[in-house]
């Protein structure tokens, strides 16, 4: 049971969570922290939270749980406007979707990193945001992945598992570089060709002709190039390094169907396609 | 109103049109073409042609519309097969997604262009395909892109046209290269960059694991992966030049979003973002 649950940022991400573990009568009280005062009311009047403050060292005294689901670039500020309101025994745990620069600005803040502090991160999440969008079931059979630290206690990690488990997530955890390799190939690779493409074909010549013979298989592929582009900057600042890696990658295969087109081989492309759709009907199916 | 109805290659793409004419009362007799019998066999008994052949020059001998709706890769042997039993009342047209091969493939089996020719694209589809799948509805609202040739008749094509126009669809006219440019923009580069992301991921290491962690963003974007191998080879080698030069063209746009990764340029980011997601909003809805 959580006695106290501190959310820094109450939008889709923590309002779900906090109504989850509600309705799951695994949290006594959900204390809410943000910087826009009309939609802590509004989580308020939603029944998402308890009570409000704008204080983040305020929310966090006397939680024993505190979910960090702000921006990446806010995370460095926000740990450091936390620190007064800390004591040895809370646990806190962050919904990143990228997790170094998550422990990266944990260090900075906090210099040395507090047992309670087990980083995380949701695979959930909809087009829709805001506390208004949040509902119980958002997390209910959806993978939430933990990457606990050198420093990270085991009853901390105990517990940021056992609280995801209640709101129905599949809990698996994996090595903070492993969590960041895998998320640039399979989320921020994808955001980054689709946004490039809208915005290649946007800028062409008699974009508005193009862009209404666009047809289904167009919207479906292009669909995650309407996500909030100040998320996407922060998690392109936020995950270089792995991002950059799996665009290079990317390029070198995209090269071989390229060099296949050229040359006409009809052979290799029939090869790289089967091979494609062989994998994705196999995972997505 | 069509007398004779001539389906060559019986499968989604045309078993929708014959049953939109039908029930529209717009054409009188149905005659089906193919390969595989057992489709034909199908067809027949899903009420979608009267009857049928599998010998292309008896299939439009006295048929007044042939609609040659075969893969590209299919399209020259169909056109030479069928040459004697065209006429030179004959109106032909065919919904190859590519326009110039098409062209091209006519002119090789036929030597002169006939009057009568006027190429054509329905952008439409479903991920099925097979004559089972096909349903009158499926061009209500739908775009069908018409290229009319200098050999065109204009009587051929405003026939072609309402045809189209009583299946319920939106017909549009362009150039051949105007419309192989706009697809390669809309439809074939995206497949590339869907195919090329699902195999980059097939071939890492630990794919198996990658996979498990994609989220519905992936799904969706990588769903036109899913589609027919051979149909996509074919559509490579036929539009080869506009798709190479929309490749070029995307890379170079997608370089930019890599140099400002690299150079954790912030604002760049949120510039290309911000105007990508507007785009996508603007025109996708």
């Amino acid at each position: 049971m959580i006695q106290r649950l501190a959310i820094i940022g109450v939008g889709l991400i923590g309002g779900s969570l906090a109504l989850a573990l509600r309705q799951g009568g695994a949290c006594r009280e959900v204390v809410g922290c943000g910087r826009n005062q009309a939609n802590l009311d509004r989580a308020l009047a939603l029944g998402v939270i308890d009570r409000y403050t704008q204080d983040p060292a305020e929310a966090v005294a006397g939680a024993d749980m505190v979910l960090v689901a702000v921006p990446l670039g806010a995370m460095r500020t926000v740990f450091e406007a936390m620190r007064p309101g800390l004591s040895p025994e809370t646990v806190i745990t962050d919904v990143g979707s990228a997790k170094a620069s998550v422990v990266l600005d944990a260090q900075a803040a906090w210099g040395e990193l507090p047992a309670g502090f087990v980083p995380g991160h949701p695979i959930a999440g909809t087009e829709q945001s805001g506390v208004e969008a949040a509902f119980a079931t958002l997390y209910q059979g959806r993978r939430v992945i933990l990457t606990p630290l050198a420093t990270s206690g085991e009853e901390a990690v105990a517990r940021v598992r056992s609280m995801w488990e209640v709101a129905g997530a599949v809990v698996e955890s994996m090595s903070v570089a492993h969590h960041d390799e895998v998320l640039a190939a399979t989320s921020h690779l994808p955001h980054m060709l689709a946004f490039g493409l809208v915005d290649s074909l946007a800028r062409m010549r008699d974009n508005d002709e193009i862009f209404r013979y666009a047809a289904g298989g167009f919207r479906d592929f292009t669909r995650i190039a309407s996500s909030d582009p100040v998320m996407w900057r922060d998690i392109c600042l936020a995950n270089r390094s792995a991002l950059l890696d799996m665009m290079a990658r990317y390029k070198e295969d995209l090269r071989l169907i390229e060099d296949a087109i050229e040359a006409a081989d009809g052979e290799a492309l029939l090869e790289i396609f089967t091979r494609a759709k062989a994998a994705r009907d196999r995972f997505c199916g």
